[in-house]
């Protein structure tokens, strides 16, 4: 999939380089921080994720003689910036915040410190990449959470935006805590756990649904889970599996389960599971499907529904109603701290080169806020937190340990970073999210969790802001 | 992009395929239909479009050794069928509606008619694919006639889900009715138009906003757009444009406009384009971007808002609100009619091998229903349509045309089609769109398009559904 995409970006910053170029600036040191908006709908905290293919972009950024054939054909750029882009590589230093962690809104998930020119180019392609699978990954940890110890599965491929949307989308949604995915590529290039059984039209294909059971238990002895909602469930789907399971074990195998993709899932999980268990299949699963997120499981479990595993598509792979919003933005040009000023203070960037740090209560303690400081500063000890907008409150620690939360990626635009493995990025995150209080994940109203400025950033943003708006 | 995705797939398509294999049915003659359900949110219309990667997708279906090296490694599938799907090709039928058409819920958008494990086997690549376009296309038809001549520029990359997303989204979206998109790579790819001038970056890099304007103009002096908004809109971008606009002016050169990105964008345009005129730079245009889609577009224009072009990003490219869903359902086997009936006879499906027709009120006409007959059904003069499910409704027609709305896309596995570009399709479906009234194309409760079933059709079905509940 991921191959060149240097051509894969907004036009306008191609525009802008030429114009860096012509003005002599495309050398200016420039430190730009990638960050999530405030979110508008759903929880406060994310889970990064999307790193591994930024790198892969990074590396292979490089412009073909085909491209720049493409680029002069549109005939805005001039032949001398052309020539310059096609000797352009990333040659800056990256930081970011390994995959699988979890972060707020306002932390830099990425900074870039580049010439002008290469940190500019590659903002289209960051967002793209971050935006996606970081959007992925937070709606999988919640509906993980919702669905606390049961095991999820995505298969929402058929409703991905594109197969790459699908791919990286299953990458993402393991790395955010579900169990498995349908996709087959994606499980085969990252490693995943691969699931299914059959479909509707499996058991359409047969005269009769019993012989469509039948015939799918004598192929998948061991593996046999049966859908059983083609006609009527309790009525004909469940009765007929049981049947099927009856045999199955009197001949030594051991069914899997049943699953449900229509009608009541709580009346009916419940149900089926009385039929199941009168009938000695306690250990027999109930898979449910069908337009599941953490607000269904959520809302079933309630009522008190039976059900031992859920399969998750459209919801899971579009990252139905997580609104996060990442951007890219200007932090700093030749050592000079820059933001940029919006309707509210809330919403204006931090300006300057930033360093951000996770503060735990005491050693082996939980996550007590995160400090976002200019890099250089050092934390004191005992430390004083200030409220981010009411300055009055503050929080004073004595005993605490700091973890700097970004590592190096790139250092001159040489790689010094391996990324883990998708699974060792899902059990890092697994790991993370215990070092908070479970509060924070809460699905509808959560706690929120403090990202807090130190007084020198305050107090650089404040002064920016007062002279800015003065411009 | 598109190379071989044949493992890009749900594994349970490939544990039915074993299964079908085992029981000796992988060359029974299926009939799949690939068709939307009905719509929740918005517009009953959609317009399709992914056909040409779908086309892609099947010629190139081939699993390879690696695959199947792969597939092995996951130890439930028998080594026997393996070997069967080694040697696996499409070499069945297809036909399609066209890419750029305007289409309903209900009706087979695709049909395919192939040995069921190969017609089985496509169906998630070809629900991915088509599901992602033509919700793209779809959503874009509905900003495009919002703004009605007003160009619209598609710059949603960074807020697409994935590369892939971003670069067949905008290919949909201009086929939808877009008139551009910042994405070089897909503009290159499907000869689109890109467009793009600079972010707010560019106003940041410089020590003033007048400085960065005229190091823009310098460069651009021609196709000069200068983004307004990065301090005060009003008193500080608009009057430090129109300076540099009047420079430009003065030295023969035309300046293009203006963007507003945030802010109220009525209020700031009318303003604006008051500042402008009074200038003396009535022709210089008013872009607006910022969250933008067809309910924005229609309040805004409904206060006067003094926009000429529309920039739409995230909306657009994650086809928000565009609640199309569609599904890929068995219709026929070995000559049988199959259905799924659902709760609702609504939601059954349409079984046996069909064809659909677009009927004209006259030659030269206005559409004015479809019909959805069963295979070798010759429509009658005069033609009597009776209402879907109040049956007791029907409408004669003595003087009408009828025009098939599927062509043939493969035979027996052979491509007999060729797709046009998509600046053709996208005057096809700007075509298709004139064939209707405008009634149908309302951005809320538009005019409901009727799509009928044949009696023939309909008796068929009722049939099965008296029947299949008694299952």
């Amino acid at each position: 999939m991921m191959s060149n995409l240097s051509l894969m970006t907004d036009l306008y910053q191609l525009t802008m380089l030429n114009g860096y170029y012509a003005s002599g600036k495309q050398d200016d040191e420039a430190v730009f921080d990638l960050f999530l908006r405030q979110q508008v709908v759903t929880s406060s905290y994310a889970i990064t994720a999307g790193l591994e293919q930024v790198i892969d972009y990074i590396r292979n950024l490089k412009f073909d003689k085909e491209s720049i054939a493409y680029l002069k054909s549109l005939k805005i750029f001039d032949s001398k910036f052309l020539k310059y882009l096609e000797g352009l590589r990333f040659e800056g230093d990256i930081w970011a915040i390994p995959e699988g962690a979890v972060v707020f809104a306002g932390e830099p998930l990425i900074t870039v410190k580049a010439s002008l020119a290469q940190a500019q180019l590659i903002e289209t392609a960051l967002l793209n990449i971050i935006n996606h699978q970081t959007i992925i990954a937070t709606k999988a940890s919640r509906i993980a959470w919702a669905a606390h110890k049961s095991p999820v599965i995505e298969f929402g491929l058929r409703r991905a935006h594109s197969p790459d949307a699908g791919i990286y989308g299953s990458r993402a949604a393991v790395i955010g805590g579900v169990t498995s995915t349908s996709n087959v590529l994606s499980a085969k290039l990252f490693g995943l756990r691969a699931k299914g059984t059959h479909a509707h039209s499996w058991v359409k294909s047969f005269d009769t649904e019993l012989s469509a059971f039948e015939a799918y238990a004598e192929v998948f002895k061991d593996n046999c889970l049966l859908l059983v909602d083609t006609y009527d469930t309790l009525k004909s789907g469940v009765p007929n599996a049981i049947k099927v399971f009856d045999k199955l074990k009197a001949s030594g195998h051991k069914p899997v389960g049943i699953r449900l993709d229509s009608g009541d899932l709580a009346y009916l999980s419940k149900k089926a599971r009385a039929m199941l268990d009168s009938a000695g299949h306690k250990d027999v699963l109930i898979y449910a499907s069908g337009d599941i997120d953490e607000n269904v499981i959520q809302s079933l479990s309630l009522q008190g529904a039976k059900i031992d595993a859920w399969g998750v598509g459209t919801r899971l792979i579009t990252g139905d109603g997580v609104g996060l919003n990442g951007v890219y933005k200007l932090a700093q040009i030749n050592g000079k701290p820059k933001m940029k000023v919006s309707d509210s203070i809330q919403r204006a960037t931090n300006p300057g080169h930033k360093k951000l740090y996770r503060i735990y209560e005491k050693k082996g303690g939980k996550a007590f806020a995160d400090v976002i400081t200019l890099e250089g500063e050092v934390l004191d000890k005992p430390l004083i937190l200030t409220h981010p907008v009411e300055r009055w409150k503050t929080t004073t620690l004595d005993d605490y340990t700091a973890k700097e939360l970004q590592v190096p990626i790139f250092k001159k635009g040489k790689l010094v970073y391996k990324s883990p493995s998708v699974s060792d990025i899902a059990t890092y995150s697994a790991k993370c999210k215990t070092t908070f209080w479970d509060e924070y994940f809460r699905i509808t109203n959560p706690q929120i969790y403090k990202v807090n400025l130190s007084d020198k950033l305050y107090e650089l943003k404040n002064n920016m802001i007062l002279k800015e708006t003065d411009c």
